[in-house]
């Protein structure tokens, strides 16, 4: 499998240097790998913090900025950041106010976030925490013990990081980022495996004619494979898959995310599709984002995420965001 | 090769009906292929029309909005829109102050917007026409009579756009799009080719071990085949072809750009390296973009776009812009 870089070793180094270089407005330690808004700490405001595994880009370094994260800390392609650079992220942010960690749920994740909390609390510094495990698809599987975290953890940081803009004290922040994590549900495909720069080829094979039904952003496996289906087919399935669990009563935000290898043309095509599932369930998307966001290195394949939401959270949401990945309003 | 779609025939129409589900600020007309700004026509303002074959996406329906294009016209996969498309869209958006054309150098796109620009002109809608024709891998190729119009269609779109929001007459925006044109080159590579969902295959082969460089945005030909290069090595490769052929004497606007099927965090890294050349060759960059803007479908690689720029440029570009694919400011 080729790639666009130099050795193995170095792509995460590399790909922060790139970022530095096009984000002036960001401060990116390359060394201690946390990238930082320039601004941070910001007076008065309570910080978030997110991390995990490089591959999942724009995720999560790509979502610091005003209004959604003020720092975070990429791992080693698929693997945890370590507590050092999570501490290092709470006191470079933390203005006084506390620092609201934002956890995918995967096992190493977890065990390091938690050991961060600790850490930063021993150095005064107020922490809560939150963890995202929206992906209905499976409980349990190759890195996680409990539902995934994926789609949702952009809602969550874009919600949260909004409540944190207006002033919200820490609990407040960490009550709606827990709100919202609760009620968002994703159900991800796979058309292709993904390449990990240190394998260098791919991770789990899927046959020519099949793809995997509840694929992890990892490649984790899913619920079943099956010969090739059409959009239309994929879309039913998996937003019934979502729907099934959720069960919205109100107006939804979606997500209708790329893996990294399928065209913005596919995504809007299936958008489409899932826009049409959405429609003859009777639920109401009240914004819709199609785009690559929560990726897994080169896979081809999309996932869906539906967050249920009130006024307040839709307001939360509309809020201006200022960052590489996600950027609107003001 | 698997797609995330229905059937190759209704891949276009299903990308817009899922691109008007997601963004409520266009108005997307399914039937005839036309994408409109909502607000359209701006009274008083120039409007700025561009389209081509799909596959590029976010170009150039993404790139519809406040501070950029008034409409854009999406062709078949690959192929040239109609030149009924293009009247309806400078109909659409001419608000008397006249519509400029942005045509990608691809002999169908130029003839088929040179006929609607007589159409248009038969309608009473004055048009002014500009040409973009940065891409210095070749002269003359698959598709093309001269070179091929690539990532500078980003800045022209940007640019120009600009500086119609600011009131710009007819022919002062046209002379800034030239300009943007005539200051940018770009230079492109791929690693893996793309597939059309018409012939559901690469559209050239690629061996395992080799790159392209010279790619072109179709899959076209480029200047060589080699064994694989380390992002050092191409970005040395790519960013001298440019400067030789650009020779800045001030700072410039870079565009990294991925191809699709590349990871950001690869095209990241590759930044770092384009940077460390610019670097070296006493190149001064005055704002970076690093994404997937201008693609071709699935196909893995990246793209390198230079434009230089003086105090008005590098403002124009810098002023807001509200599009699905790009947007800041405001």
């Amino acid at each position: 499998m080729k790639m666009l870089m130099n050795v193995p070793e170095t792509v995460v180094a590399d790909a922060l240097r790139g970022m530095a270089a096009a984000h002036p407005e960001l401060t990116v330690d390359v060394e201690q790998r946390v990238v930082v808004r320039r601004d941070a700490p910001v007076a008065g405001k309570v910080a978030l913090v997110s991390g995990g595994g490089s591959g999942h880009e724009p995720l999560h370094g790509g979502f610091v900025g005003p209004g959604m994260l003020d720092a975070a800390c990429p791992g080693e392609v698929f693997t945890s950041p370590v507590p050092d650079q999570m501490v290092k992220a709470a006191a470079a942010v933390d203005s006084g106010a506390g620092v609201l960690f934002i956890v995918k749920n995967y096992t190493g994740d977890v065990l390091n976030f938690n050991m961060a909390a600790e850490l930063a609390e021993d150095e005064g510094i107020q922490v809560a925490s939150v963890l995202v495990n929206d992906d209905v698809a499976v409980t349990d599987s190759l890195f996680t013990a409990g539902r995934r975290g994926t789609g949702a953890t952009l809602f969550v940081e874009k919600i949260a990081g909004a409540a944190a803009d207006e002033g919200a004290p820490l609990e407040r922040v960490e009550a709606i980022a827990r709100r919202v994590n609760e009620s968002s549900r994703s159900f991800g495909v796979a058309l292709s495996p993904c390449s990990t720069p240190a394998k260098g080829s791919p991770t789990f094979d899927l046959p020519a004619g099949e793809l995997e039904l509840g694929i992890g952003i990892h490649g984790e496996p899913g619920r079943e494979r099956r010969a090739m289906m059409t959009s239309h087919e994929i879309a039913d399935f998996a937003v019934d898959a979502v729907l099934s669990d959720l069960q919205p009563t109100g107006p939804v935000l979606v997500l209708v995310n790329g893996m990294g290898a399928t065209p913005l043309l596919e995504l809007y095509g299936f958008n489409a599709e899932v826009q049409r599932v959405l429609g003859e369930r009777g639920v109401v998307a009240a914004r819709t984002l199609v785009g690559n966001y929560v990726t897994a290195l080169d896979m081809a394949g999309a996932s869906v995420t539906i967050c249920q939401v009130d006024e307040e959270l839709l307001r939360l949401w509309d809020a201006p965001v200022q960052t590489a990945g996600l950027r609107w309003g003001r």
